[in-house]
């Protein structure tokens, strides 16, 4: 399937889109902005963020409406160890973007590696040399036909990315993505909203506010619900005595929450 | 002063952080990790973004509670078009980083420049030949003594970037910025942990739900209040009562609010 997505290729982005469609055709952009405005109906964009950010912008661009999120992916950023040599105990360098050798302190520090900072985690693969390795995804070492040396060389597990699947095939409806855009700006206007929530005994997964940029102080709310179709009508319908309501989409919980 | 913030020189970190200073002397460095960890005491970290992310390691970083923010300065982003030809009509190729190009797509498409990315607005700056403009910030000119063809090129004013100063002067005490970590999650919650705004009047103008990475589910808040000092301390008493509150610092009200 065609898919439009963040490049270049080996990036984490592309690897996340790999773990969700069987059959992968990527079409890959070279901003957040690019993917929305892709003739490709399907799409694929991060959603919460940790490397490469994108958060601010699939969010504003989500928000015009034209595209509707079909499922939500998790990938744990999990860096590789990539190299020709064939023992640690030859590399004297350790080349990536600086997030990845940020995030991966200790064991360059344990090695005494040099460190040399590339634009993207995927090119540091394509141009190593002798006595280097790079920090990438597992699927750049693939497609670069290099050899990993040790998976998973990252500091904590802790690090999570989210991506939205946008126009693919219907999932599970157990979660939805809204917009919430009061229009005015007054205390106790958030809690007067959430109360819908609460009253409807419906958990909020995620909550963040965002300027709307027409005028200074007036913001909109962008939610994810534990609910979804008929059993969070009751919800919509208080919610719209408040604010114009906005359904981003209906998708299935994923193993790991945000 | 010295102030650790993120590099290379000439980005829009810098632009914003000589805004603020009058006595700036930069310590860059490669990662807002890196920023925190610094030795410098005073610090200069983006917090809600636009170009160049960041917001997710800053909010995780200043919960640690090791940093006090004193002021948030606000800067719109602004494309200059920057080259050593005298006429835009010499222009043939204008590089930058793929979200500035795509930033800026009007003016672009208007010339029929040929594009070119790079890996940073001021890196674009650096090694500009016959025939080339960059995009990027008017001190990327600055400080490679470059000539701005024409200022402010891009597409729309809405680019704001928002910055936090942290362990500088103290400044108005007129916001504040909280960190609510209930402890668990139940519907309802965060409307009874609104409810202490709401009751007391007191209007939030941020708020944002992020995971605590230590149990599937487990959420903490991200907010900012209009309000400090004795005025905030009911709300922060009433919502001592629901969860753990850690005040991140007081600051002035600034021009634009995000």
């Amino acid at each position: 399937m065609k898919v439009a997505l963040l490049g270049p290729k080996g990036t984490y982005t592309h690897q996340a889109a790999e773990k969700y469609f069987e059959d992968l055709e990527p079409v890959f952009c070279s901003t957040i902005r690019e993917v929305f405005n892709s003739e490709t109906e399907v799409k694929f964009v991060p959603v919460e963020n940790s490397l490469g950010g994108g958060v601010s912008d699939t969010l504003e661009l989500l928000k015009k409406g034209n595209d509707t999120v079909t499922a939500e992916v998790h990938l744990p950023i999990q860096h590789a160890l990539i190299s020709e040599e064939d023992s640690r105990s030859n590399i004297e360098k350790v080349k990536s973007h600086p997030q990845a050798l940020s995030q991966s302190q200790n064991i360059i520090e344990q090695h005494g590696w040099e460190k040399e900072e590339t634009n993207s985690t995927a090119s540091a693969v394509e141009d190593l040399e002798k006595g280097e390795a790079a920090l990438a995804s597992e699927i750049a070492a693939k497609i670069n036909k290099k050899d990993i040396l040790q998976k998973s060389v990252q500091d904590t597990d802790s690090n999570v990315t989210r991506f939205f699947v946008l126009n693919g095939e219907p999932d599970a409806q157990e979660k939805t993505a809204l917009v919430l855009e009061p229009g005015e700006d007054r205390p106790g206007l958030l809690h007067a909203m959430l109360s819908c929530f609460a009253g409807h005994q419906v958990n909020l997964t995620h909550i963040q506010s965002k300027p709307t940029k027409r005028k200074l102080g007036e913001y909109y709310f962008y939610v994810e619900a534990d609910a979804a179709g008929e059993k969070l009508q009751n919800t919509i319908d208080c919610l719209e005595t408040y604010a114009d309501v906005l359904k981003l989409g209906e998708f299935a919980i994923t193993g790991e929450k945000s």
